[in-house]
């Protein structure tokens, strides 16, 4: 077999070194979220993008047992107490489009609506603007927009605040706000989610689409542990059921089958 | 269905609260690992167990990509570009007993070690020496001695000084080093590896021995998803292979079946 | 590294073998249900296995969308509609001690019991009733017996009548009806249920007991594949929601920390 | 929370019904194959069409423990021997577009060839060639053609043979062939490969494109437990080592920092 090709970690009998730093270093001197944004973007973070990580991490970390993720993990806790591992692993499967990954599609979505706004030498709001007529004509979703709890998420107002005070360019949160307005003054209120506010501050920050799913995970699986440790101890096995109605063909025998 | 009780997480239109205290506030003051600390504790922690939690999750960050738990994060990144979720569960279902979750054995053992010395009132090098021989007649492994890699780990020393800096009763750490002697002075000489560290300092900071399992798990998380983006973003789908040798049945037919 | 080695499966540019069969050959002259048992026992079975290995699969199909395993898939179809193998992979991961793995513990205990009978040259019953007590003095569960929904299963007779049928040794399945009824004379009836059928009849086929398990998983996926793709295309997103009540901590202030 | 509403199954105290069929019955006379046919078509087979999928899930079983799949569910067993389910779970995990999941793009592919055949008026072979130029403009590879180890899959030709056998509609069959002459005709031998014959085949019996990936995983699960087995009984945990090249930065000190 070929080796294995990384930029990211070697380790020796002695050392262990996270793309360069002495992880002992790290460890002495320095947080998790130090860690984190370390080993996804190959440099260490300021104070302020380590404040906003920190925000960001938290602010994905749990939202409630009945959150998909959530629910998942604890399911599985609920029928197979031989592994923490399975139960933790299915929560972050319940991670997707639909649930927590949509950061990654507003990070998408962003950083072209950006480009466009460039190359094209329109504001950052007429961008918005075509982006937002493109999506109403092809009769898509926006991602980023509209939340089925909050009517405002507490989160969102936080996070820009943040970004705002850590003087970086907050384009991303430019972008997202023109396009809230542009849905409030042509379809309804769609206030920017935890997704979109996310996928804003992440791209403001540097990081690439994909950070908006999987930081998300970084995040929630703090949360997910924390809920199968709470099954696990509080709770008996297989104590979750559902109510199911049958509503397809009607009992029918074999016999009758040619 | 019957409603679920949680003590963790409660949210509402206007706001979410862990275990008691807005997100936002934790968001705007607090850092990742005072959240993590949180969900798992019910309190908040001071800045010796907060720095130390910090320490503990950069330790179990990563080890490298042929690590089995980012290797098999890879490999299925390999074959399935569908869902940066499915890439980063694999991963974690590679930690168990014999990658990363021996930890929650290991403060198990440290948690009865200690409770011995207790109710015996024997020294806790008294209760390791008991431990020793029980294990050794039985011919059981100690989970948290010895390593395929490293002669002395780098990280383990670094732990156990932060944790003796921390003025934090550190019985956990004296059990797992006269452990470690009882084995140089009988056996041979079998450091201390990580899992030992990790399970004997969150012991000392009085977590449940799940937290061994649970806890690397929030570290590695990082590790998985930066290993993930890599593989993703520098490796073509497929590249993995490897060399299978066929030691089995010699070809045969079906015809000389009856 | 090393090659790996294997006794199941070779491919080259113009054949697959599996266990020395050519698969063309299994393909065009053999069932599914040969193959597995190919795979797992090294031969191909006699029209009797066969038909009993068919009806263990059928049996463990499906439970309804509210087993924990089904639902588990539905809840991960709900939040990531990425990929279908999360959806189904999650299902498995709810496979476990509780829930439909309960069989591999249940094969070990026929297996000890019997090997019991052997050595102390005593009947199946007196072993089975060996078993039983020492199982009640030590307050353990017997693996395969008492069911929370059927009082009796119907699964259980029609597998049993199959075995007797098929002339192999029913060893395992003589074990457990004399544990069902030193339960039934000396606690209540617990009739044996569809784990316990299956661990003694697959017992009786000269299956492992790791097979208890891992052949639940293979039929189990035929109804999670359906399940899942029954949630993708009659099921909206995120439609899946529980009632939570929180009881933890009353609302706090970070300001009251010190 | 709402009823869940489903068409599968139905279970009560004494029976369980499949799609309307009592599930004892389906034990006693059909197979597993049947079984799984009527889960996801909501009917049962005729013979040649049983047979078929028969033929299917038996060609998608394994491919050797290399395979990404194979090869991820022994990496889990290697370090976590704490639960089948998490290794078999991994390796289905590791199914998706680049592996095992072609089907379904594949089978979306000849439904909508095929459909421009019909809108159209134009032969399949017309239709066909449309298809590969507008792939061969956009760049794009087609699903279901050529294949990095086998120049002729043998599984390929026992297929098609047998579904022409079968006295069914063979359009989906037809169409490929016809796609697999352009390859070849305008640019370079690209034989049909597993996943576009399992593509054509499934279309033909009735299938929807989902099928392509959701009855791939039907079949390789028993390959999977198959591996995972021979990994727990034939390998010790940790065995499996990767050669890594660290090629990222150089090492560094904390101190060079702002």
């Amino acid at each position: 077999m070929e080796k294995w090709r990384t930029a990211l970690v070697t380790s020796d009998a002695t050392s262990i070194r996270i793309r360069g730093y002495d992880m002992t270093d790290l460890m002495l001197h320095r947080s998790f979220a130090d860690t984190v944004f370390l080993l996804h973007r190959g440099r260490l973070p300021n104070t302020h993008e380590r404040r906003l990580l920190d925000a960001i991490l938290t602010s994905s970390a749990d939202h409630g047992a009945g959150a998909p993720s959530c629910a998942t993990a604890r399911l599985v806790a609920s029928g197979n107490r031989q592994s923490f591992s399975a139960a933790v692993a299915a929560g972050i499967l319940a991670i997707g489009d639909a649930h927590g990954g949509a950061g990654a599609a507003c990070m998408e979505m962003i950083a072209e609506g950006l480009e466009t706004a460039r190359s094209e030498s329109i504001s950052i709001a007429a961008a918005a603007a075509k982006v937002f007529r493109e999506a109403r004509a092809a009769k898509k979703r926006l991602p980023g927009l509209g939340h089925r709890v909050h009517s405002t998420d507490p989160r969102v107002a936080v996070l820009f605040g943040m970004a705002a005070e850590a003087g970086i360019v907050i384009e991303g949160i430019e972008f997202i706000r023109a396009l809230e307005a542009e849905a409030a003054a042509h379809v309804k209120p769609l206030p920017i989610n935890i997704d979109g506010a996310l996928a804003a501050v992440l791209y403001d920050l540097g990081f690439p689409p994909a950070a908006g799913h999987l930081l998300f995970i970084v995040g929630r699986v703090a949360g997910l542990t924390a809920e199968v440790f709470e099954e696990y101890t509080r709770e008996k096995p297989m104590r979750i059921r559902f109510d199911v109605e049958y509503d397809g063909e009607p009992a029918r025998s074999l016999e009758n089958e040619s």
